[in-house]
Parts: C-alpha cells; sequence; structure tokens
C-alpha cells in the first residue's frame, strides 16, 4: 500500500469520459494482434507502426471470429481510436483505463458485453513495469482485464504485455487442438476467462504455502515467526477476495443469459467456469478463517511462554531469596552473636538451607511450576 | 464526539415541520446563487440584498435548465421563502435544516425529487466555521449537502459557504467544456453528485495513508504507536461508511427510475457514479477489515516483546543470585569455617561460581531464551 | 438484572388471556384522561371516583377525535373495565399488562391496530415507583407504551403517571398550535409516537456522553476507568436497541398500509418518523462498534503500560544484580584474597562497577528500554 | 457432553425406518392416557396391562376431542403399535424415537401434522432417568416431545414420565377452567406448546441468575471466578438457542396456515405464543451478546491486577536493589577504605540510603505506580 | 494442509474437459461392479480383465435397476470408457477425476442427474492409499463420490477401493432386507447418500470427543494442554462444513423435484435425508461457536495463572529484599557503628525483621495475594 500513495488518480474531479491512464508508468509500446479464424481458417497479425492502423482495425473478415488483443492500455491514444472505430461509449473506455475499476459486467446492447476482470500471478517482483499488489509480505500482482464483445469480434485490453496469459489460447487456436477453433465467440471469451480462473487456482497454491509456513512456525512456537508474514497475507487474500468475489454475479449472469449471446452447447462451460469461481471464493473464506484462529492459537501460545518464563524466574527467586538473607544474617558484625561460635554452626547453617531450599523446590514441583 | 455534546438539538420536541438550523453557529451570509442555461445560452446572478428575493426566485428563463446553489444554511429565513416559492413540502425544508440527517432520497411527485447527501473533505481545520468530525485524531469533515428536483428546477444546499465544491461543475458550464451544457437537469443532478464522490476518494486516500502509517509504526514495533491514532481512524471510517452507504440504494434507484427523470444517454452516467460508489464502499470495509487485524498483529507484537524482557530478567537473576548467596555463605562469620582457611578457597569459589554462570547461561541458551 | 429476579413472572402457566400486571409494585393511582377534539373543538376530562367509569368510557362526541389516555396499568380492574367497553381482546389486554412484552404493531381488523412501544428515559432513580432498567451503571428507564386505536377512537396506555411524556401533545392540542387539531386519528398517533422517538434522541445524548467519558479515560491511559462503566453501557445500548428495533418494521407497514387508516397528508410524517428510526438505529450500532474497538484500545493499553513496568523491573535488576555480586565477592572472609590487600583495590572495585553499571545501561538504552 | 459418547447411535447404517430408541436407559413404564372431551364430557383413562391395547387405542368417541399421551418412549413396541393402529409413517416413528432429533413440524396430509419440540427444564439432577444436559456446570434438561395430529385426534408423546409438564393442561381440562374444552383439537395443541414455551421463561430466569451471579463476581474482581461457569452457562444457551429457534418458523406456519386446521378464533392463539417464541429467542441472543463483553472486561479485569502486582514488584525491587548494594560496598573487606574510617560514616551512609529511597518512591509515586 | 503442496494440479492452464486424475497416486487396481435388481430378481457381476469391457457396460437387464460401482477413479482410461459407453459430457468427466470439486447437483436433462458428494471417514491413517485430510492433529479422511444417474442406470464412482461405504447397500439388496429391493432408481440413490451421511454421524462422534477433551484439559487448567489439538479440530470442522453445506441445497432440490423422478412414496426418505443434512450442519456450528468460547476461556485461564504466579514473586521479593537489606546493613565494616555492640542488639535486629516480614505477609494476606 506504500506505492499507491506517491500517485494521485489524476481522473478525479475531471469531467466523465476524459481518457486518464491511471496505472503505473510504463515504458513499453502498446502492442495490437489481430487473429481471425474458423474452423478451417486461422490469421494473425500484428499492428506495426501507427499509419496504417484504421485499415488495420476495420478490416472484418466475413465468416470469421474477430479477435483483437491490446497489451498495455497506458496508450490513451491506441484506446481512444479503437473507441472510436468499434464506437465504445467513454465511460467504457475510461473504465478500460482505469485500472483501479472493480470487476464488472455490462449489457451494451444486444449480443454486446462490456466486461472488467483482474487477472492475478504470483512472481518475483524484480522485472517489468507491474503493479505491486498492496502488501507487506507479498508477491501478488494485480493485472487490470477487460473484454470488449461485439457481434463478431472481441477486443481483450490487458495492463501489461509481459508474460501475457492468453498466449496459451493463441497456442489452442493455431494448433487447433481443442474446441476452440470449432465453436464461436462465446467460446473464446469462455476461454480467455478459464485462463485467468486457472491462475486463480495458481495463486491459491502459493498463498496456501504462506499460509502453511506460517502455521508450521507457529506450531512450533518459534520465535522467528515474523509480524509481517500474517498480515501480508491477510492482505492479499483481501485483495483476492475483491478481486473474485463479482465473477460470481458475471458468470450467473452470463449462464442465464437469454440473448442467445451464449449458445447451448457452451453453457456447461460457463457452468464449470462457475464452479471453479465459487471454488476459489470458498477457498478464500476457509483460508481468512483459519488464519483467525491462527491469531489466537499465536497469542495462546505466547501467553503459555511468558507463563514458563515467570514460573522460573520465581522458583530461583523464592529459593534463593530466603537463603541469601539467612548466610546475611551471619555475615553481621554484632559482638554478641553466640551462633557464630557453635563449633558446627557453618554446618548446621547448611543443613537449614538445603533442607528450605529442597522444600521450597518440593512445594514448586507439587504446584507443578517445574 | 466532544463537541456535539455542547450543543442540544434544538428541534427535539417541537411541532413537527418546525424550522430550526441545528448545526454550528455561523456567522457568515448565505449565498444564493442562480445559473440558467441551455446548449446556447449561459447566464450566472448572486442574490444580493434582501428585497428583491422574490423576484430573483421567480425568474424561470423558458427552455433553460435553472439551478439555484443555496450556499449557507444558517438563514432559517432564506430557506422559508424558497420553501415558499418552490412549494416545498415543511419537513423537506426541516431535513434541509437538519445536519444530522443521514443520506437518503425521496420521489415528491413526478419528476421531483429530494435528495439528503454528505460531502466529505480533509483539511487541516484551522480556519472556517466548519463541522469538525467526531473523531480523536481527525481532520475529515462532513457537509450536510441537499438537493430538491421540480421540471425545469435544481435547488441546491450547501451547509458552508468556502471551498464550493460546485465550483468545478460551474466553471465546466460557463466554458461549456464537457457534456453538461448540452444535457439537461439529469446530467447537471448527475454531475454534482459525481463532484461529492470524486472527494469521497480524496477523502480514502488520506485515510489511506493514516493507515498505511499506522501499518509502518506496528511493523517496526515501534512504542510511540499513539492510541488515539487507529481508534481515530476507526471512527472516521464508520463515519465515512455511513454516509456513503445510502449513496448504493439511491443510484440504484435512479437507474431504474421508469419515470423519465433520467433519460437513456444520461443512464450510463449514473451507472459509472454507481460504480465508484461500490468501490468506495468495498475500500472502506477492506479498511475495517485490516485494521482489526492490525490489532491482533498489535496484541501479539506486546506480547513478544513482553516475553523478551522477561526472559532477559529471568536470566540475569537466575545466573546472579546463585552467586550472589556463594558469595554470601563465606562472608559469614563463623569461627568454624575450614574452607576459608584454604590457601585456594577463594580461587576454587570463583572456579565454582565461573562454572556455575556458565552452565546456567547455556542452559538458557539451549532454552532459547537469549 | 439484579432487580427483576425478585419478582417471578406471576402470569407464566396460567391460563392464555389471564389479567396479571407484571411489572413492579405501585401505590399511586391510575388516571385515565379524556380528550375529545376536532378543528374548532376542544374538551379535557379526567375520570374521577370509580362509579361513572361506564358513562365516562362510553361517551362519545359524534365528529370529533376520542382519546382516551391510561396512565398506570397496575390497576388491572380499570384494564378489564376498558377493555369490555371496548371489546378488546383478552390477549391483547394480557399484552397491555404484560410490560415485559417486546415492541409489536398488529392489525385488529379494519381500521383497528394495537401498537406495543417502549419509551426511554435518563433521569436519577432516586424517586418514583420507576423500573430500573437492567444496566450496571445506568440511569436509562424503560417505559411499556401501548396503543389501541380503533375508528374515531384512541386509547394510550403507560406504565407509569409521573412525567407524562404525552403532555406536549396535549398542549399542542389545547393551545392549537402546529397541524395536530385539524388532522385526524392517524395524526395523533403521530404525535404520539414522535415524542417517543424524540426521546430516544435524548436517551442516545446521553449515552454518547457516557461513551465520549469512557473514550476520554481510556485514552488518558487513567488507572481509574471503572469497569463497570463500559459493560453497563453495552447494556443500555443492547436494551435501546431491542426497544428500536421493531419501529422500523411497523413505521413502514403503517407508511405502505392500503387500509386508509393513514391519509396521503399525513403519510409524509410517518416517512419523517421512520427516518429518525433508522438514524437511532444506526446511532446505536456505531457506538456497539466503537465500544468494540474501544476495548481493543484499552488491552493494547494496558499491555504497553505493562511493558514499561517490566522493563524498568528489569533494568533496575540487571545493573544491580552484577554489582551486589562483586561487593558480596569482596565481602568474603578467605584468608587468602590478594586483591584486598592492594593499596588501589577498593578504587578499582569502584571503577569496574561504574563501568558495568555505565555499560549494561547504554545496552538497555541501545534496546530502547529506557 | 461427556456423557452421550459411551452410548453410540446404534439407529446409524440401519435400513431407514428402523425403529431404536436412542435415548439413555430407563427403567420405568410407558404411561399410555386417553383424555376424551368435549364442551359437556371429560374422560381420562391409563392402558393398564398390555392385553387391551388394540381396543384402547382403537375406542374413539365421536363428536370429542380424543387425546393420547404417551409418557415415555423407551418401549419401541408400544410405539410400533402405536404406529400400526394410527397409519403412522415408519420414518415419523423413527424420529418420535430419536431423541436428538430436531425440532421441527411437517404436514402429514390434510389436517395431519407430525411436530417435533425439545422441552426444557432446570432442575438438580440427583433423581430420575433424565438425560443431562451437555454443560460443564449446568442443570438444564432437554427432553424429547413429538406430537401427531390427525382428524380428532392428538397423539403427544414425551421422553419421560416423572413431572409431566402436561399435567396443567389436563387439569384445566377436568375443571373446566378457561377456554380449553370449549375449543378443539388447534387449541389443545396451542395449550400444550404453550406450557412448554411457558417453561422457556423460567429455564431463561435460572440462566439469567447464573449470568447475573458471574456478572457479580467478575465486577468485584474476585479471584474465585470459576472457569467453567461462563463457558458452561454458554453451552445451555447454545443448546436453548437451538431448541427454540424452529419454532418460529413452525408457528409462523400454522398461523398462516390455509388448510383450516387452525380455525380464526384460535389463530390470536398461536400469534401471542409466536411472540413469546420471539422473546425468548431475542433473550438469548442478548445474553450471548453480554457473555461475549463480559469476556472482555474480565480479560481486562486480569490484565489491570497483574499491572498492580507488577508495580508493587517494581516498586520494591527498585528501592531495596541500590540500598542493599550500597550495604554490600561498605560490607567489604579491603584494607584501605577509607570512608569506613570516618566518625559519622555509618550516619552517612545512612543518610544517603535515606534519601535514596524517598527520592525514588517519590519518582515512583510521580508515575502514578504506587 | 502440508502433503497438498507437494503434488500441482496438473489439470490447470489445459484445454477444458482434459480427463486427468488429481489425488495421491494409487497403485491399486479399478474395480467396476455390476449389479441388477428387481423385486425378484438379483444378480452381481465385476468386470475382470480389459477386453470385455464394452460388453459389460452395455449388457443391459431391461426392467431393472442396473447399478455400476465403480471403485477407483485413478485409471482415466477406464473413466473415458464409461464416458463414452453412457455419453457422458466431457466436462462431467472431468469433475469425477478432480477430487478437489466441491460438493454439488446438476440436471442433465430429463431424469438425468449428475452428484458430486464427499463421504468422511475417520480413520488411523497408516494402511492404505488415502488423502489424508488438512489438519495438525487429525484423522479425519475426505473421499471424493460421484453419481451419475440416467434412465434405469446408475453409475457411482468412489476415489477408494477400500473400506467400501456402499457394502452395506449391498448387503441388503442381496439379502432383500428393507425397502430397496421393492424400489427403483430413486431410492437406491436415496440409500447410498444416507449412508453417506450416517458416517457424518459418526466423524461428528469422533470430533466431539476430540473437543471434550479439550475442554477437560483446559477446564483442569492443565499445562499439556497441546496448541495443535484445536487448530487441528477447527481445520477438521471448516473442512466437513464445506462438504456438507451443499447437501442442504440438493437435498432441498431433490425433494421439490418436479420432473418425476423422486416418487411421491421416496419423497419423505428424501425429506428425512435433508432433516440429518440440517442436524449435521447445525452441530458443526455450535461446536465452531463454542470453540471460539474455548478459546476465550483459555486465555482467561491462563492469564489467571500468571497472576498468581506473579503474587508468589512479588510477595517473596517484598518480603525477602528488606530484611536481606537490614542484614547488609549490620554486615558493614564501619568503625563506629554503635548497634553492634549493643549486647542485644543481635536479638533486637531480629525482633525488627520478624515483625517486618509479619507486617508484610499480612498485607499481602489483606490485599488478598496469597
Ligand atoms: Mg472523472
Ligand atoms: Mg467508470
Ligand atoms: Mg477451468
Ligand atoms: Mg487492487
Ligand atoms: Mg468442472
Ligand atoms: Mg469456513
Ligand atoms: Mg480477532
Ligand atoms: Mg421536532
Ligand atoms: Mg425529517
Ligand atoms: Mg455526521
Ligand atoms: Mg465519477
Ligand atoms: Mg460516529
Ligand atoms: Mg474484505
Ligand atoms: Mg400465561
Ligand atoms: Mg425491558
Ligand atoms: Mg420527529
Ligand atoms: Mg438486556
Ligand atoms: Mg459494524
Ligand atoms: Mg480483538
Ligand atoms: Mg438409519
Ligand atoms: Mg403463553
Ligand atoms: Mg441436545
Ligand atoms: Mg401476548
Ligand atoms: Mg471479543
Ligand atoms: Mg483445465
Ligand atoms: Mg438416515
Ligand atoms: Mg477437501
Ligand atoms: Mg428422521
Ligand atoms: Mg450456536
Ligand atoms: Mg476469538
Ligand atoms: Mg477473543
Amino acid at each position: 500500500m506504500a506505492k499507491r500513495k506517491h500517485r494521485k488518480n489524476q481522473n478525479l474531479l475531471t469531467s466523465p469520459g476524459t481518457l486518464t491512464y491511471v496505472g503505473p508508468d510504463i515504458d513499453l509500446n502498446t502492442i495490437v494482434t489481430r487473429i481471425q479464424y474458423n474452423k478451417e481458417f486461422y490469421r494473425e497479425e500484428q499492428l506495426t507502426g501507427k499509419k496504417d492502423i484504421e485499415d488495420f482495425l476495420s478490416f472484418s473478415h466475413p465468416g470469421t471470429v474477430n479477435w483483437f488483443d491490446v497489451n498495455g492500455i497506458h496508450n490513451a491514444a491506441i484506446i481512444a481510436h479503437l473507441g472510436k472505430t468499434f464506437k465504445i461509449h467513454p465511460l467504457v473506455l475510461e473504465d478500460i483505463l482505469n485500472t483501479i475499476q472493480k470487476p464488472k459486467m455490462e449489457w451494451l446492447g444486444e449480443n454486446s458485453l462490456f466486461i472488467v476482470l483482474k487477472a492475478l500471478s504470483y512472481r518475483v517482483p524484480e522485472s517489468g513495469p507491474r503493479k505491486k499488489a498492496p502488501g507487506i509480505e507479498s508477491g501478488m500482482e494485480v493485472e487490470h482485464i477487460c473484454f470488449v464483445v461485439q457481434p463478431g469480434v472481441l477486443l481483450s485490453f490487458q495492463e501489461e504485455i509481459s508474460e501475457d496469459a492468453f498466449v496459451e489460447v493463441e497456442r489452442r487456436l493455431k494448433t487447433s487442438v481443442g474446441k476452440t477453433r470449432s465453436n464461436g465467440l462465446d467460446y473464446l471469451l469462455f476461454s480467455l476467462i478459464d485462463i485467468i480462473v486457472d491462475h486463480y487456482f495458481l495463486v491459491l497454491e502459493k498463498l496456501e504455502e504462506r499460509l502453511e509456513s506460517i502455521e508450521d512456525e507457529i506450531m512450533k512456537g518459534s520465535a522467528n515467526y515474523k509480524l509481517g508474514d500474517l498480515y501480508g497475507l491477510k492482505q492479499d487474500l483481501t485483495v483476492m477476495r475483491r478481486c473474485v468475489l463479482p465473477l460470481r454475479e458475471m458468470l450467473l449472469d452470463l449462464m442465464r443469459d437469454e440473448s442467445g449471446f451464449v449458445k447451448p452447447e457452451v453453457e456447461p462451460y460457463f457452468r464449470d467456469l462457475y464452479d471453479h469461481a465459487i471454488q476459489v471464493i470458498e477457498t478464500i473464506e476457509i483460508y481468512r478463517d483459519l488464519m483467525a484462529s491462527l491469531v489466537d492459537v499465536h497469542l495462546s501460545s505466547m501467553s503459555y511462554k511468558m507463563n514458563q518464563v515467570m514460573k522460573t524466574l520465581t522458583v530461583f527467586s523464592a529459593i534463593f531469596m530466603p537463603l541469601t538473607f539467612l548466610v546475611g544474617v551471619y555475615g553481621m558484625n554484632f559482638d554478641n552473636m553466640p551462633e557464630l561460635h557453635l563449633a558446627n554452626g557453618y554446618y548446621i547453617v547448611w543443613a537449614v538451607m538445603i533442607v528450605t531450599a529442597i522444600g521450597l523446590y518440593a512445594y514448586f514441583k507439587w504446584k507443578k511450576w517445574t
């Protein structure tokens, strides 16, 4: 959370529909890829140079699925161009650029959809212009993803260009493996969201590892349990929950859709996706629940150890204080101290001290303090 | 919360509809501004002197949007005048003056609306007659805002006159920038609420800074973590939540509105506003959630430090108590203490003491106490 | 809560409809007042002596609102009489006498209503036969109030006779101030509930004062924070919440009422009342929420102070224990202790001790323990 | 909870509808009482000996209400006989015998009902074959009660035979007091449930006494606060909540019933019962809420006392450690210690010690530690 | 939770419908059993060798119920074969193999059902290739169970082959005991789920034993209360809750089913099952609730014991520190110490010390510290 405060959201107090990119500064190029396919046909092209952009965008192959994949949204000019060509509402464009916009789905008209999602990944955050998730000990990264669906056309917008998660779908299209090529726009949309949800499971595995390592440390009662770990995990779970929760409503809406966008044979795939989203959400809830219990276990463990330390101190003090007092008595310099002159005085004092020590020790033993 | 108790709510136990201003005392003038515009036309006038008030209010330019912006509601007489001219129900006027009235929206009839909102700001509270938000360490300020919408006319009431948040909208109207001039009353209402919601984000940024600074202090385990900070932040979040929560219902109601007040082309703007309101509410919930975790981390950290201190004390005591006892023994003045007369007695005692000390230290080292 | 256990609820295990007063013993007379009015006419009469009770009750002035206000419900005979005259169901009469009956509203037929409410007040509880609210440090008092509404007639039942809250409404009727006289039974009912709700705000102000004083003590970290205060406040808020919560449903029901009892021009008044009830409920929730946070702040503060005390003890012990050991060494009486005979032995020991003390002190300073 | 584990539920893994009594072992006889009545007529008979059971059961007096009250369900044979005579589904019989079956209501057909309830009582559990409620310090007892309602016939099943709660209803029937005799089967069912609910209030009074006594001990900060008390009370409230909660739905269902079983004149009685059930549930919730607060108060009180103890120890140590060190210094045996030979050396040391002690004491006084 | 991390879910990022077994490695054979029966007829056969698999699966006896029970799902080839023969959608097959798929029910068409359940058992986990439930001190095991229902055919899939829970149902079918043989597919499905739910009760008994043993240890305040026990129990309850919760919706859906799959005479059996599922869920909630209270009791108990230890230490220190100081005073070697030369000096010092000790002891007694 430390990073974000240095970058004010510059889109506040401006007129609605003003296109301002609000994410971190990025010096990479925006890459726009156009993929056109049907069962028999596949073509992939990249937008190179800025002169032919209108031709590139307006070129539409009849009888095919046209997918424009925009990698990098920091270039507001390209987004504006896309908005003009595909007649996208300025508020939709604003949301595409607004990287803190929460996930949502909106019907823009018959068979026209706008979807905002958050892709999650878990990487060592040294390289690349990525947004650091707001955590104290975290490697989780949040990426802003948008889809605009129009008849025959799907536009996808990814906040960043490195490690494009959709490459796997491109690969399936190219190699004609799986059902992607033989199905339409609805199945393509499903495939892209499915990839994002699969990444949620991968991130969950990482978070589970962290939870387990905290569990282990607390159970061992080890002192090197670091404060920030638990809190950082809580933050990541909170961010993740916020990213995943809206997906449930969205998928329900798509499954129940009566506009005919999702064809009956693709419906089961969306239902499967819904299942997985629920699974992710439930797992997050369980982790949150377990973490609350872990805190209780930890506090109880701290308390127990403190008791042990205090008992040790008390036993030592209670045994040695009387003895030290006693030897102090016979260290006094009074003229008249008859015990000092007894032949066995010294030995008697030792005997008394040993008996006292044993007695006190036995007493604490009986009270189960040692 | 300390301030409010010195000012009793003087509107209790009175007959309903009695107009009593219940906010803090204010010695500034109430400023009423009339703005009239359409796509081609714009006029702005201020009410100066009290004689021409009826003319001023009743003057309505046909074919334009008429916006009366009232800055300062402490002058019950002016409010009463407005109420008479625009035939506003006494209970509505009472709510306009009642600065602790919670946010709400009421349909007063076909195309007639009454809206209560709370504008939030975050300022150093030295100057101006502002209400201090009830917090222990807070700079958040709550301002009571009301809108009355009638065919062709929008009345806005702001509790205070300094730093008028609506100036930005006036500027857009004047300069004809943005879509405000070309749209009607519905878009004007949207613009004003939009400004208020944008300020919520600005306040959230301040609260986030405070949360981060508390996080940092607790993570460092620094002792100068001040008690009131966390509690003050909790209070501000609680107040903010109460201010923002009702907005959700209101905007949903306006979006679904079938009376035709919100025109189809303005609807997306209200949906956008709804999105932002949800974002604010969710962020508040996340902060509240994280704060609860922070308290646990803090208590656990306190407990850990206590353990460290106690272990130090116990190790010191456990090592020096036996040694002090031993030297006490040989400080006794018994006539017959053979060890005292051994040539190496003194050195043997030192040897015993060093072995004892090392043994105890090793023991505590093994128990991981040092 | 201590008081109630000495008075068993004597209405348990009896046949349903048995009239038993279950509140505290009261030795005052029940006062029944009959008020009859319309726009032009007003008459107020009290029931004196028990002989004319039937006449008194059955006398109804046509074209007027007839309000019978019963002050004191400990006299089951009078209640039974009223029940017979106005044909009230025995179970309704039982509820009127049952002072622990929770708030509710029931339609007894077309235009016939039964309402149970709890009036709250906050007084020093020395005088009068009042019920002490179950709190440990509380001055909040709960009064059982019932309304029976029949065509042209409103019966109100107040548990006690002192400081009748409805006097204010009587005054408005007498002086013809406000809208009460010109409206019918529905507005009278509204006015009476409005007075009760206004008293909720007055009680809330008192509870806020108590919360603030607890906040202040905890923030100062003062030791004279009394345990019972926080718990007593929690109890009062819990009792208050239970009293106010059902009001929400009731008022919603009255507002949406299609029986025609609440006339359209009175509806806004009930809506206003609903607003205020919501405001009370939300404020209670906020106080409960803040109190939970206060407990955390308090526990954290206790923990911090403990840490400070322990550090002081540890620093003292760690510095003086080695020194005391050292002087003990040179207090031993061995024949052969060469250091004792050094000319500067004593001064060397002092030097060693001062260096040791300064070193330890610096160590603890560095660990930020002092 | 300790008791139950020694008795495995022997009905698990058996074919559904197998009749197995799962409660504790009981050596008493099952008593079946047949009561027949209408407004003018009343007859009560007990089943004695097992030969005439069929006659006894099939004998039905036309124009009367026939109530068979079965006291003791441990005799599966009798239950099976009843099932055969009255054509009760095997799964219903299984539920009658299954003493851990939760409360519920089922329509078995037109005017045929099956109801499971839990009667609660609070007794010293020395005598009788009763089930001990699962509590650590509890006297609450749970009794399994079932009703089967068929046209003209009500069968009631009570788990145990001692202190039959329904005796009160029998008494009202016999003496013709109250409305029971003049009403039908619906009112009889109401009366029996009403008795059970009245007992809930009696148990609540006992639990309130226990809560108050725990409150008192915690407020006094007395050390003899026993751990199990609070937890036992929590358990009892949890068990009670589970027993009472389903009643709400049941009574709502009966009130809204359109089958005509509950006649219009009896409906208000069920509504009254519903009120009381709600009151019980709300009170349980309040007690649970207050108990959570009590725990916080208790932990805070413990923490406060610990602080007091630690301050005392620290003050003692901090004052006497320097003094003991000082007298140790002048107990050293160095040849050359000039101070020892000063005429007033001893008195100077005393003076220094007194000043030190007073200074330290004043310091701690100033820090409010004593 | 430690085990699972070593096995990555290999079905992520693959094309949907790819059949991958994701559970632990298993080296046992998959056993497929075909059972065919009606009221008069019963035949049971096992699939041996892989050559006749198509015949084995396609062989269907008209007028009978055909149950294929698959024991072991780690052999994806057999599952694929079944899928082909019975025309099961690839996504359903994927779910059958996906052992972390949460419980659910899906209508695949008219009278065609897909059900996922989790069977629970509680065993010492030494033998067999079973999945260890994610607990720290747990013996609970989760087994993935799926049912595919088609007209006349039920396919059941069990994750493992040892201790097949459905053996009990096979026995009933063989011996013609109970109603299973005389009913159809719906009753068979009921019987299988019933067995699973009965096992939930058996597991609950084990968890209750663990809760009781933790209760006992905490109530005794015994120090050997192990940290992991409570947390492990919490984990098991969390896992169990997740397994059982979806059952509620499923059974409600089957009971309300209008497709006619569940015949009217079997409906009561599903209702009975629903009852039991609710009972399991409620018991889990109660245990979770009680565990939260136990933590509070435990922390309070720790705190109490700490207080006792600290008081002991303080009393010892406060008594012996002044005494040790006093004897130190008279151990000083000043030339001029008049008291030393008093004849009774020594005895006077003893007297002073005894009085001091008794006084301090009395003081602490009065403060109730001993
Ligand atoms: Mg903007
Ligand atoms: Mg937007
Ligand atoms: Mg998937
Ligand atoms: Mg984010
Ligand atoms: Mg699936
Ligand atoms: Mg959970
Ligand atoms: Mg917590
Ligand atoms: Mg008023
Ligand atoms: Mg109002
Ligand atoms: Mg406010
Ligand atoms: Mg906006
Ligand atoms: Mg507040
Ligand atoms: Mg959250
Ligand atoms: Mg009664
Ligand atoms: Mg009360
Ligand atoms: Mg009012
Ligand atoms: Mg209460
Ligand atoms: Mg809250
Ligand atoms: Mg807490
Ligand atoms: Mg069974
Ligand atoms: Mg009753
Ligand atoms: Mg029970
Ligand atoms: Mg009642
Ligand atoms: Mg708590
Ligand atoms: Mg996959
Ligand atoms: Mg069963
Ligand atoms: Mg699992
Ligand atoms: Mg059953
Ligand atoms: Mg519970
Ligand atoms: Mg807890
Ligand atoms: Mg707690």
